[in-house]
This record gives structure tokens, C-alpha cells and sequence, in this order.
């Protein structure tokens, strides 16, 4: 049945989302709070500084009222950069005039709180204002879905009826939604993989090959599952598409912009001229902080993590860090 | 300590491996079936047509004579194609006039018997012949390896005292070996990787992106680690190198002529044109038959293993074939 649907940030993934909707007969307004971006969509039916060469639907709408956004939303999907989900969420709890169902598609852990996406979501918004809370998450380039390009994807929730619900609405034949209730485990896998990416990238960069590659991913996995069952996760959701999945699409593709940051990095250049050449967020920076934190207050050891908390926030010789991790002794798989 | 090592088969691998253990200070020789090949590893130390532009060291020496190459060998290292495996082991029991440590880095199974490498080497050789037996597997391509990129590989035995001993062998700088118990495991992420790596070469030559190879990868892996666990293997082992790590690399890589045999497929080659244009065994292909035959017998799902099987033996149509598979419908991640 035709749902009137929210999508709260005009970022890539936030349009490419939305056009899946459109696709699918929903009734989409996508909010930002760029009035230019904003006209652009509405105007020219492109958003072209997040999907190049793309037409956006028509019945695609645009609109920076938050409060006309979300009117009558029988679902809203919050795509906001992970440092400006609390306050999108509480502005958000502030305008909403019904109980939508929450969808949120964002890849990062908050600041110093450490915290999950669903639980920020929790604080923020009323009881009164939302249904159950879905999380969907996977290996999904937006450029390749904005192309209808076949791609596969998680939704999570306590609710699996809210999860069934999300997959219903976004489920055709290029875009396959499964469901999953290991809610921790998806969003764990799905901020963690970022922080592989930088250094995958940064392997690249430095001029490893693919067998180097192949490594840190499989040591990366061990790690990321590590902090993730710590955390509350099913170890078997880091095999699944939010974890294995969306490593291997992250750290093999120049799509990534945590890979592209990292592959930057291990070129030489420095972290404040990367991040302000990517033009976008590149979330992995933020979540390696509070990976390294948790790790060390958990003591789990994240000798990938650590190496690239190093390099990012001690400054530390990128080839001499990357090196030191690549030659790290070990004797047995078992202790990975 | 200097060892004397056999290195039974000629091609990339082998000679990759020869390089490493030469590197390391032991003495080896490499044993191949073609005089020219050998007379060109003696003479003008290279393997052109296995390993381009690569110098070999010169004190790596190449003889056809098995019983020269075998005599007083410590340990003797079998990497020779699957289908060979049984007559060149049982070649090796008859010349053979001591007792070294078996080691071998080949990846398939057995035709007909769907053996693993380790179970034809048990009874091919007499234990008068053999002391331990360890399987040398992980995301590596000789190409790589052969100039010194940082690897790291699974050496798995029943003896961990024979996985330490190769362990230090091939231990350097670049190339990284971790020991594992579970050589069941280890052998059968080894062969299967090949069939998703052949279906993942399929989606690229078709013109499918990242996303869609992130989807085979993750369903591939669970399928190979529910027929790996039905064979006795350890489940945590394919998120280990030999598996998640060997699957990144080939299913990733332009150096795996799995991955290259399936996008030609996939650009609408026939398969014999595809096998006699690739001038090296393409072991995914007799991997697959077995595979399929081995999951039927056992009543394991393995979609993706089907969906090759009958790609090559049925010959059916390579994008609906793709395309079925791609879209089958699933609605649980744990249903995976």
C-alpha cells in the first residue's frame, strides 16, 4: 500500500534511498536544510554534488521545513551524518504531529557517549512519536543503486514486524531487503567497517597489493566482531551482510569515501587536506575515536584501530604504522 | 636451520613459494614435467609464461627428474593441479628414499571421490614416506608473493609441531604464516572459494557492480561454510585467511583466473573457449561439479554452487542464470 515516507537528509545515500520509494510507488519527501540543494532537487531533478550524472525522479519533492517534511510520515528514515543525528532527531521529536515508524540508514557511533544510532534515536524521540526503530544497513554504494544496480541490504529491529514492514517498502527487483533482528551487531559492523576501510585504503595508497588487502580485512573482521560481541552483538550477524558484506564493498571501491580518505592518507597527504578535499563526511575518522575509547575501556584488543587512532589523532608515520601492523607477530589464526 | 625442499610443480605458485623458501636461505629444488620449462628456470632464470617480468633467484634450480628432485628432501611441497595430484604423489611414494614432512599449497577436490588433497596424500604415500602432512592456503597470488608484497597465509596441520616447522620455513618479512588445526577447514575454503570466485567474475563481466559482488561474496561464504561444517570443519575458520581472507582476494582480483574464467563467461564466452584460452588449470571449474555432487548427496543448500553447476554442465543461459540467482527470494538474513 502507497506510504507517505520522510527521508530526513539529502546526502548520497539519503537520495539514492528515495528514489528506491519512489520506485516503488511511495509518496517521498526528502528533507535538507540547503535551500540551494534543495531548489535543485525540486528544479532541476538532481542533486548532482552527491550522485553526479544522475536524474532524480520528479515526483521526487525536496523541502528544508522539517515540520511539512514529516506531516502525516507513516515513516520517517533518518540519513543525517552521525554527528548531527541528535539534533536532527530532536528537532524532529519537536515538529512530529503522529507515530511514524523510524528507519535510519547512518553508519557511525556518537561521540564521547559511544552510543548507537537506535539509541540516540531512543533518547530523542518521544515514545509518543515513534513506532519501533529499524535500522538498514549492508554493502550498498549509492551511486550503484541510483543506477538500479542489483544490491542486497539489511533491516534490523526488536520489532520484526517493523522490520517486515521496512522491507516491504523498499523490496524490488534490484534493491533485495532482508531482515534481522540482531539490531547491535548490524549497526556495530556497520560503523566498525569504516575504520577498515582507512586503513585498507591506506595499504593501497602505499602500494600493497591485494594479498595485503585480503589480510587486513580478514584481521579487521576478527576485530570489528571482537568489540561487537562485546557489546551485546550475535557473532553471526559479522558473517552477514552488515559485516563481511559491507566490509569487502568498503574496502575494495573507490566509491568508498573511507577508502578514498585512507588511500589519500597513505599517499602522503595530511589528514586536514583530505578531509577537506573529500567534500563529504567521512565517518570512519569519527568512529575510530569511538572504537578506540570503547576498546580500551572493554580492554578488547583492536591492534588495526589502534593503528589508525595513531596515525589520525597522534600524528603518528603512516608507512612506518602500516607497516608495524602488517608485521605485527602472531603465531596461531586462532589468536586473531 | 638450512633445509633441503622439494618443490613439486612448476607454475606460478609453486615458483612463488620456491622463491620465498630460496629467500629464506634453504635449498630447494623445483621439479616440473617439462624440459624446456625446467632448461628455462636453469638457464635464464624465469618461468615467463607463469610468472612475467620476474626474476628468479639463480640458486633456485629445476630438474624433471622426480627421484633427483625428492632425494634427502626435509620436507617436499606438493603444488601441482588437483587432477594431478594423486598420480604425482604416488610417483613421489615410489622414488622416494626417506621420510620428510609433506606439505602441500594445492586448492580443489578430487573428481568423482571429492577427496581433499591431504586425504589422496595419506593414500598415495606410504607413512614410511611421510612424517606430518600441512596444507599451505590464504589469500596469496603468486604474483604478488614473487615481488615480495606483504602476505599472510595458513599453514594447518594435524601435528602442530609439523604446521610450527613450516610455519618457520616460509616465515619473512613479506610473507606471514599463521598455524591453524582445522585442516579440514582450511582445505575446503581453499577449493570453494574458486566456485564463488568463478560467479563473481560472472556479475562483473555482465556489468553488475560492487553491491551485487558483496552479495554473492557473503552468501557464497555461507553456503561454502555450510557444506565445510557437514564435512567436519570448524565454523570459525572461514572467517579466518583460508576463508573470508582467500575469498576477498579471489573474488576481488584481476590476478584470479577463477574470478577472470567467470567474467569471460560472463561477457558471453563459451566455457571451452574460455579453458583453452586460459593457459593454466581453472580449478573452480572441476571444484564446482564436486561441490554440487557433495551437496546433494548431503542435502546442503548451496544456491550459488548450483547456479555454476549448471552454467558449465548444463550449459543455460550465463545472465538468466545470474539473474535468478541475484533475485531468488530470501526474507531473513538467517536464512542465508
Amino acid at each position: 500500500m502507497k506510504q507517505k515516507i520522510a527521508v530526513l537528509g539529502a546526502g548520497s545515500w539519503g537520495t539514492a534511498l528515495a528514489m528506491v520509494l519512489v520506485e516503488n510507488g511511495h509518496d517521498v519527501i526528502i528533507w535538507g536544510h540547503k535551500e540551494t540543494q534543495i531548489n535543485e532537487i525540486n528544479t532541476h531533478h538532481t542533486n548532482a554534488h552527491y550522485l553526479k550524472e544522475i536524474t532524480l525522479p520528479s515526483k521526487l519533492k525536496g523541502t528544508s521545513d522539517l515540520k511539512e517534511c514529516v506531516k502525516d510520515a507513516d515513516a520517517v528514515l533518518f540519513v543525517v551524518p552521525t554527528k548531527a543525528m541528535r539534533d536532527v532527531s530532536n528537532q524532529f521529536n519537536q515538529v512530529c504531529d503522529n507515530q511514524p515508524v523510524i528507519i535510519h540508514a547512518s553508519k557511525g557511533l556518537e561521540q564521547d557517549s559511544h552510543k548507537r544510532i537506535t539509541e540516540i534515536l531512543e533518547e530523542e524521540i518521544s515514545p509518543n512519536h515513534r513506532q519501533a526503530i529499524v535500522v538498514l544497513s549492508g554493502p550498498s554504494h549509492a551511486e550503484e543503486v541510483a543506477v538500479k544496480d542489483v544490491t542486497t541490504i539489511t533491516a534490523a529491529s526488536n520489532s520484526m514486524q517493523a522490520a517486515e514492514y521496512v522491507q516491504r517498502l523498499f523490496s524490488n527487483d534490484y534493491f533485495r531487503v532482508y531482515t534481522n533482528s540482531d539490531v547491535i551487531g548490524v549497526e556495530m559492523g556497520a560503523a566498525l567497517k569504516n575504520i577498515i576501510a582507512l586503513g585498507s585504503g591506506a595499504l593501497h595508497g602505499l602500494g600493497y597489493g591485494d594479498n595485503a588487502r585480503a589480510a587486513i580485512m580478514t584481521r579487521g573482521l576478527a576485530e570489528i566482531s571482537r568489540l561487537g560481541v562485546a557489546m551485546g552483538a550475535n557473532p553471526l550477524t559479522f558473517i552477514g551482510l552488515s559485516g563481511v558484506g559491507d566490509l569487502a564493498v568498503t574496502c575494495a571501491s573507490e566509491h568508498s569515501r573511507n577508502f578514498r580518505a585512507g588511500y589519500l592518507l597513505g599517499k602522503g597527504n595530511s589528514l586536514d587536506d583530505v578531509l577537506n578535499n573529500m567534500g563529504m563526511i567521512v565517518e570512519g575518522v569519527y568512529t575510530t575515536k569511538a572504537a578506540y575509547q570503547l576498546a580500551q575501556e572493554r580492554h578488547i584488543e583492536m591492534p588495526i584501530t589502534e593503528a589508525i587512532y595513531d596515525v589520525i589523532y597522534n600524528h603518528t608515520d603512516v608507512p612506518t604504522t602500516v607497516k608495524n601492523i602488517m608485521l605485527r607477530e602472531h603465531k596461531s589464526e586462532q589468536e586473531l
